[in-house]
């Protein structure tokens, strides 16, 4: 039964566990900095289909299959799957996952799904709803261009403020939490979440998505701090989801100067970790789209939890709310951020 | 807690209390059989907005504000929102409630949503996640027509299987229980959930979404009947979300050859209540859209089971999992049916 501490962050007392976890990724997040680190990278963006939201949906079953299995379940023992993706009517999931047989409840939170879907599968495993349940999602470069911003044919270019819509998808199956003392070492668990509220900054340009979630992970990050009355040093990383370069800075900024709390010492982005924005020019101010911090997570963040090189994240997922329509409608971006914090199983 | 029944269905043992809800419709809505039962009926189907993306979100947000009213409370006592629509990337949503600072977690059940939504807010409710919680969804005639099919100024022809997406918004508060000693009469409680499976029979014709969702709803009730060890006439009406006339007609056939379930006695569609189909020719086969089966919830079903007139109510939400672009590309309609069991207070 969830707890609830303060006005936003929510305790789950049986601190469920994420038991299995998978990511893949596109050629180009194969040759970004966690290339060596996913459980497959498609080298063909096509992923063998004939269309890239065929494409995007094999990753994202892709993504699923293999997180069940490193848990060693099968589908069936999957009492329901939290999942949901950036494309039209959330595709790129229900034509990825609809040969399962699992139970499906469909989320929505833009780039944020991963966080969002796993604070959802935590909860109904917290609450007995589900013994065990996945959260994933996905995005693909080339289906996320052709529905927000141009056919590929069409090589338009791209401002310095743009991110690079990952190719990758992440899932993670979370599972009742083993009592510590059997667990030992080498276990994550999700001990608090937080559901966020929509941010409204008045940003409206959707080559900025950074500047347009920065406020809404602000605004999460500060209440999480709030509610657990802790400070940013009492945690290894907080991640957020996909800010980006500029975002990151808007972040940080914001932060001190609204909230008076410096993270920059812990702060980590993961479209900052997916792809080398040095080396990797053409990805603009780093990584995004949904599937950006479900891989890094699954691929480089998980594993140093359970290795014990990180023993507290708090993981911010960032998601923008507007469609293209929204856009040429000349509206604004809001913005959410949902927060989970992971814990090696064996700290206090 | 909740406690699995069976291999699908959950029971809430705290029986959370829907302590408010509000429908609105467009004009064609309130020329139907509901029209003096909605909370607010739009004669101008714009709502006074320029776009009907915006008129959707102004009719989404006020059937929020009048729910959260009706529950004699405000935005700032609610702890989270689920909700949902079938405009892109959610955005009838998402700029609907935007204002209203509460905790946004974003589903995504195509037609389903409505129950999607309402059983996420009433599992957050039994696991103390939220004292109180929203769901809500909206749908809107001109915006989706001009996402899924054609501009209206096309002037397109339909076919007799197509529905008529509702222009209607339905929201509900969800609060802890009262003990049913102390609440007497006037009450209705989510006493179970059941999360569906996606079922995908091939059907590839847009235009038909009853023949796409019929097996999905035929999964589910079959599930929660097996899964609760009761028959249809334990209820006093299973509500499907908006199949039309010519889904319900497969569905209760399915129903009867596969299970060997006779639900027509008790089987009743949203889609054929929120429209006289009769007399209302141009809807063709009935209803449809999110906000038709959220709209028939509260404004039709759930004051008759205060009342007393209705005492348990197998609300099952339909939706199909496609988008246009799937459709173009050939692919079949895979669908998802997801149930509430609504039941008077004062029902043992």
């Amino acid at each position: 039964m969830a707890q609830r501490l303060g006005k936003y962050t929510l305790l789950l007392p049986s601190r469920p566990e994420i038991t299995g976890y998978a990511a893949v990724g596109g050629k180009k997040e194969g040759e970004g900095p966690l290339g060596t680190k996913f459980d497959y990278v498609y080298e063909d963006s096509a992923a063998g289909e004939k269309t890239w939201e065929k494409a995007e949906s094999a990753i994202h079953g892709d993504a699923v299959r293999r997180a069940i299995s490193k848990a060693g379940l099968t589908d069936e023992q999957v009492n329901v799957i939290f999942a949901g993706d950036l494309l039209n009517q959330c595709i790129g999931t229900t034509f990825g996952i609809r040969e399962t047989g699992i139970p499906f409840a469909g989320v929505y939170g833009a780039c944020s799904t991963m966080a969002l879907s796993m604070a959802m599968a935590a909860v109904s495993v917290d609450s007995s709803v589900a013994e065990t349940a996945v959260a994933s999602t996905s995005s693909h470069f080339c289906s996320a261009e052709k529905q927000f911003r141009m056919p590929l044919e069409y090589g338009g270019q791209r401002t310095p403020t743009a991110q690079w819509t990952a190719t990758a998808a992440g899932a993670t199956v979370i599972s009742k939490g083993r009592p510590i003392v059997e667990s030992g070492k080498g276990t994550a668990v999700i001990e608090k979440i937080i559901i966020g509220r929509i941010c409204d900054y008045g940003i409206k340009d959707a080559n900025n998505m950074g500047a347009a979630m920065a406020p809404a992970a602000c605004a999460t990050i500060s209440d999480f701090l709030r509610d657990t009355n802790t400070c940013p040093e009492d945690y290894d990383m907080i991640l957020t989801g996909d800010l980006g370069a500029i975002g990151s800075t808007l972040l940080r900024e914001l932060m001190i100067k609204q909230e008076n709390i410096d993270i920059s010492s812990v702060h980590a982005d993961c479209g900052l970790i997916l792809f080398d924005v040095a080396k990797q020019k053409d990805v603009g101010a780093g990584g995004s789209g949904c599937g950006c911090s479900g891989a890094v997570l699954c691929s480089e963040i998980l594993p140093k939890i359970e290795s014990g090189e990180l023993k507290k994240v708090l993981f911010v997922g960032t998601g923008a709310l507007m469609s293209s329509v929204s856009s040429l409608q000349n509206e604004s971006i809001p913005a959410v951020a949902h927060g989970i914090l992971i814990k090696g199983g064996d700290v206090e």
